[in-house]
């Protein structure tokens, strides 16, 4: 399920386990391309270029990849064929304004909570439904209930506790950003933590309907901590494709919090601090997990090996 | 989203229109592509070469024809690459053996019943869930639900009765029978129906898990009524890969009772008296239609003509 790869980051070798792209993943690909294509244009002939052109392309696929990193090629080539560089843009927006009047109530509902923390990272989890890489469309309803589902869903206490002291340990924290929208629901999590060890990641440029800076001001993160982006357009961190600035800022953490599926697709394997805080959304990541479709996670990454970060210190 | 064609039939031509396969079909047909593979064998170079062959096929798909004949290629296609002319054939089996131990206790609800034939109609409508061409895999918990939905939801009891006068009316009553398992709920409807009038046709070889004879005889249908097959690997009625003897018995018969998505797809616009029973499972279909998806659907062609009727009886 997973091929082992090596990769120079900062100076020294690595070893990266990249999460392999799954042939489940291709039907996905396929729609996605037809969303952003109708979402720029209603030329039909348009779309059915833009289809054409990517199954091509998805038929000569290195399938060693990792399913973002593919992504990112998909995508750069719909953009190209339908000469728009942001179709989710309009979509993007709505969903940061419906994100930031939802919150109003329920950053009030974090405020009495009995653990806020819990409650802004079960909130945190439930905003990561706003993936318009998993499905075409997403109702204002079901962004409802799946809020009100995450807040009575079983929840490992367990792994709260031991976010709640990784994040008091470290000194340097990177929280990577997922979609517009969610963000805002980022928004009330950050606010349980210490902001000024706190760095809101971003990505460089527009992927579907990843969170760019313009929607980090949009929704006013950038007034309460230091937001960067990633110098990427991929739908995850794909470090090859990142900027010098943040992979120095990735290796400089000592602590990564990851959200969504694109990041733990592409990070996962890592060899890195991170807690992967995401729901569920399709049967490839929640085999991946061993989970079900549908389930919140926060959960610590397994391949961070402590011994080995400790060994590298003391060099 | 139609297209006018012309075809020869029995040596008249009458205009028939094809529904235009969707783009959004496609991404299904990949699926398909890779289910097939998966139940075909393990070796994952297979799955990933008949993924790739099916993409290659795709992207130079004449987008003018209906969807079900595109399946009938794409298939062709895959069952050549995996060297297995019926990768369905163990699923058929049991949903065959599923559906009959099912149909025990429904052919009793059917008999006490105030309307035997609106309730064989919503079982016969239900049975229409056991389609793998629409999803990957079928639970049984989720046929039995669709069950008890399907003799409860909203249902316009003018259209049964004027299916009743329809049946009474003909004299030659083609059923087309849409896939394995399912023709055991329709069984419940042909016995509420004049056994005499009617010739169940199947299709004339595999494709998905589209009922065959093979299926019909295991189901005791054959004992039944005289059943026939269509000549055809098509995942729906496509006259032109049909059999001339079957093409003869459609042209004569006076009522034609459709099951499917398939055969919705490749009928609905042909001028020819139809009732479509079927279970709206796409958007695409449900939109053609109408209504939302999940529907059940008893509905009378539109494009039948009964004047044009008229004319050619008395030419």
């Amino acid at each position: 399920m997973f091929i082992s790869g090596s990769l120079s980051v900062n100076g020294y070798k690595k070893v990266y386990e990249i999460m392999k792209i799954f042939l489940d993943c291709i039907p996905c690909f396929v729609r996605q391309a037809l969303d952003s294509a109708r979402l720029a244009t209603d030329d039909e002939q348009i779309h059915e270029q833009v289809v054409r052109e990517v199954l091509r392309l998805a038929a000569d696929l290195d399938m060693s990849q990792s399913p973002p990193a593919i992504g990112q090629k998909i995508h750069r080539l719909i953009r190209g064929l339908i000469g728009n560089n942001d179709p989710y843009h309009e979509l993007k927006q709505r969903f940061n304004r419906l994100a930031m009047r939802m919150c109003v109530e329920l950053a009030e509902q974090v405020r009495v909570s009995e653990s806020p923390l819990e409650t802004a990272i079960r909130l945190a989890i439930a905003g990561n439904i706003i993936d318009l890489g998993v499905k075409t469309s997403i109702a204002e309803s079901e962004i409802e209930k799946v809020i009100r589902d995450c807040l009575t869903a079983d929840f490992d206490s367990q792994q709260v506790e031991e976010f709640r002291n990784a994040v008091g340990r470290a000194e340097k924290i990177l929280y990577l950003a997922d979609n517009a929208g969610e963000i805002v629901f980022d928004r009330l999590l950050i606010e349980q933590l210490p902001c000024e060890k706190i760095t809101v990641v971003v990505k460089g440029s527009p992927v579907i309907n990843d969170a760019t800076i313009e929607d980090a001001r949009f929704v006013g993160l950038t007034e309460m901590v230091e937001v960067i982006d990633n110098g990427s357009d991929g739908p995850g961190t794909i470090m090859e494709t990142c900027s010098q600035s943040f992979r120095d800022r990735f290796e400089d953490a000592d602590l990564v919090i990851a959200k969504g599926q694109g990041n733990y697709e592409t990070l996962s394997d890592v060899n890195k601090n991170i807690y992967f805080l995401l729901k569920a959304k399709c049967p490839v990541i929640a085999r991946d997990l061993g989970c079900e479709v549908g389930k919140m996670v926060l959960e610590k990454n397994k391949s961070f090996d402590d011994v080995a970060d400790l060994v590298k210190e003391a060099e």
